[in-house]
């Protein structure tokens, strides 16, 4: 059994490819990094490597992890700037035997010294973006912060070798420096090739607060389904939050078991994520809440059509 | 009830005036805060704030967290350099709605804006030490990575209100940007005020990897005491880590429970710690292992005596 899920219906092109790689007997680890680079690579997507919006300093800052879930080999960058595909270097990290969570100038002189290649990550489109915004927060006291969407995978391959893997630009408009989970071992990913795996997207600074894909892969190993994990630790973080805190950032976790099982849980409306097994050509699902359980409905053509018409559409400087 | 534990001997001034504070009623964040300070000001305590070792660039960069066990705020800094008080800083970013860990640069400018103290955090005897090991290293084929002793605390004041804090150098000679443990919430610390907090130190790069701090409080939650669940989740991540890996890097945990009541474990030989409640003046136990469990045993004076005078020896450049 082979299988991949991943947060969003933006990791669609990634997943297609990584289940070609795993269908062809490739490896869990080659699989997820082709896919999360397949996303990263895409300007379109304004909330992952190139085109990814960025900091209040207009700089892209990305944070991206790696974790292998049979030698618990992990490796992350966080806050890096200028480099084509923060998931390589994360990747890379991983096979260090220490250093291997490095951040801003730290992560981008390791990488050069690696040979990683440079790119500027800055996109007109999320320039434009980002003067919008600058405008929107003048004029309407919006709040800066909105747009979190980290690109979250788990791979199952042939071998029961999993991995997970991770890629944001993080909060839009966030401070300079600002790592959100997605690096963090336990909140932003976690895998565990006798269990299963987890990711996260959503508000950074609330799954850190839940060490919400540790979790996950605590409640498989008890025994409970992938979607019964998910929607336990995602009811009971976002009832914390909301009990200390008065309200829950956006939680939304995926995850998979050994066996190429899957499970869905969110806090939000609308949360889309992709799915792809052996037996399965890679769906895109939407999820919707109904009372404290969460329902997956294939993406109609129509929504998949809107998706990519906006995410293309002309922008315009305001 | 009040009370305070935190790891290694480094910590015993920190926790005295941490403790005088609860006992005049001060709150937990104020007596963490305080008691942390206290270990980064001291220049004899070389894995901890000024005085801390450095990087392979000779520079100083620290990590440090905070977090409040009640509304789960959290604040941490990673890789910062040339600000006296780590701690402060994060206990500051605590407060933030978002942008809760800042890193490098970032944290600097934030740290600058905010008005925190500078300081050339590198002193002549961590410089003597630097090119010491450079020469070690040279000469001898030595691995370039051990030391790195995190203070981390646990802390519980009359209201019922727990908080948690790290500070460190990390590792010596660790590579510019590289993050360990401490400001990652779950790993290096982890604090639930209807429960209880944990903090660790060791390999940053292993603690990581079994989410040590969270697990402690969760299995806390589950009925054990923090003895047992410290030795539970030692003992397991020790044993997947050699499982999986051949090898497992130093893990040592404090605990203590919402009830005053506390516990430690740790992989390796004569780990020090330090402990306080209402009812006790703050002690320095070593800890035996035995078999799975963890003895711990009251510091002699001639023991403590030695461990001044090591630190404070004269340093000659080789």
């Amino acid at each position: 059994m082979y299988g991949m899920i991943a947060t969003w219906r933006m990791s669609v092109e990634g997943i297609t490819k990584g289940r070609e790689i795993l269908k062809n007997k490739g490896c869990s680890g080659d699989a997820i990094e082709s896919a999360i680079i397949e996303v990263e690579n895409c300007e379109f997507y304004k909330s992952v490597g190139y085109g990814g919006l960025p900091n209040d300093e207009m700089e892209v800052e990305l944070d991206a992890a790696y974790m292998d879930g049979t030698t618990f080999d992990i490796g992350a960058v966080g806050a890096i700037k200028d480099f084509a595909n923060p998931i390589r270097i994360a990747r890379h990290l991983s096979k260090e035997k220490v250093n291997n969570l490095l951040v801003a100038e730290g992560a981008e002189k390791f990488a050069h010294k690696e040979g990683f290649e440079r790119k500027n990550m800055l996109t007109n489109r999320a320039k434009i973006h980002y003067y919008n915004r600058l405008k929107e927060i003048k004029e309407q006291d919006i709040k800066p912060y909105s747009g979190h969407d980290t690109v979250g995978m788990v791979c199952l391959d042939e071998n029961g070798d999993m991995t997970a893997a991770t890629s944001t630009s993080g909060l839009f408009m966030k401070k300079k420096g600002r790592v959100g989970d997605s690096p963090i071992c336990g909140s932003g990913f976690y895998v565990d090739s006798k269990v299963g795996g987890a990711s996260a997207t959503g508000l950074g600074e609330d799954l850190m607060k839940g060490c919400i894909s540790y979790e996950i892969v605590r409640l498989m190993k008890e025994g409970h389904s992938p979607q019964e994990s998910c929607e336990i630790a995602v009811n009971n973080l976002d009832a914390e939050l909301k009990e200390r805190r008065g309200i829950a950032g956006d939680l939304s976790l995926i995850a998979m078991n050994n066996m190429g099982e899957w499970g869905v849980a969110t806090n939000v409306e609308g949360f889309s994520f992709t799915v792809t097994t052996e037996s399965q050509e890679p769906i895109v699902y939407i999820t919707k809440k109904v009372n404290e359980k969460c329902i997956h409905e294939v993406a109609s053509k129509e929504w998949l059509y809107n998706y990519m018409e906006t995410r293309t559409a002309p922008l315009v400087r305001k």
